[in-house]
């Protein structure tokens, strides 16, 4: 239980002077822009070769087509659907994480890492393909770091 | 550092009292049907197309088939999926956003006008589909308040 | 108003001796590995079946090819989606519903049957596909369960 193996309260971490719940809302910020920056990737793309995702949106730019199919958009699209598959995952569990009272190293370590994975998870699916399993790799880090939290909240709060 | 610029703390934040939290948690809500209520879109359209999304459903109605290519359902699907984009990003910000003490006053008035512009973007993608870039400027809205209050959100807590 | 028909505070609530909390906490996590588990029934699949979603993982095994039209994967893959579609919505309703001090035995019943319920949407969708309605009748009780948590909580906090 964790309210046997340590005095502190929820509360207590509650507090702008933990330095854990800092960097989690810091990292938190941080990769809802990352989610946000996926237009930067999709839109100039879609202007440049004229392919839009509804019809109604090919009168944005004259010569337009309404397509699904262009391998260099759905590139993007899916490595877009691969963050909202993993980093709402890793928010949830990460703040309860803060509340668990973890190590200060760790802890922000985690966060930090976990937000360098996706960061390069997207540039090598989505900037420069890099070959496989570099996309592999850097995806599997940020899903055992989420399993991690989350096994380790769980069995506090169990 | 929020700390020193204002001596509220966050617990002190947490309260019933707070008319933003009470409005943040009140948005939430909203969102949170909005999302659901997409079904109501859908599902209709399904059983009066007769068309569904697996084979097995195909016994919900007689004469149906499993299709993912009309027009008008991916349609709905789509502005659903912009929602899975948008609002938990949102939601995520703007809860730790309450924690920075923002102003009443604009931090009440980004959550109300970022739920409207949401709704409203719903609705001129998938119920009455008005020309572009109507839903571009809605959408943006929403890209725009989200953006605001992750960075204002990123700078208090770093 | 909350703060009227009751005079517990929030961060009374926020407490690790508040079963509701705590209940809310470990069923996330729970939750968010069930998501993460998808990851099981999808990849296995693709190296069995030699079908990937990018050119550039039909390296990870010989003789692959990339693809979006097998129905098993495609069918897990759809599983996924809901999940996206329905679990962040419930977590965030769910947590500020903690925070309106419910009754101990229908909240953590309720956070019970959801989880059961999306365990078992995932099963009869992606794993044994048992004939509808019943993924129908798992989804709905799922959605359900939102929308009273969701109604409930905004009414508190209007």
């Amino acid at each position: 239980m964790a309210s046997t193996s340590s005095n502190i309260t929820i509360i207590e971490l509650l507090s702008y002077e933990n330095p854990v719940l800092r960097a989690y809302i810091f990292y938190t910020c941080l990769l809802v822009l990352k989610i946000l920056a996926m237009l930067f990737l999709i839109v100039p793309k879609r202007f440049q070769k004229k392919i839009f995702i509804s019809p109604e949106d090919t009168v944005l730019r004259k010569g337009s087509v309404a397509d699904t199919t262009d391998p260099d958009i759905e590139r993007c699209r899916r490595a877009h659907l691969n963050d909202l598959e993993s980093i709402p995952a890793f928010l949830f569990v990460a703040f309860f994480y803060v509340l668990t009272n973890p190590m200060e190293f760790l802890a922000i370590n985690l966060f930090r890492l976990f937000t360098l994975a996706r960061f390069i998870h997207t540039f090598v699916y989505a900037v420069i393909v890099i070959p496989q399993p570099t996309r592999a790799i850097v995806w599997g880090i940020g899903y055992i770091i989420t399993i991690y939290i989350a096994v380790a909240t769980a069995i506090h709060f169990i």
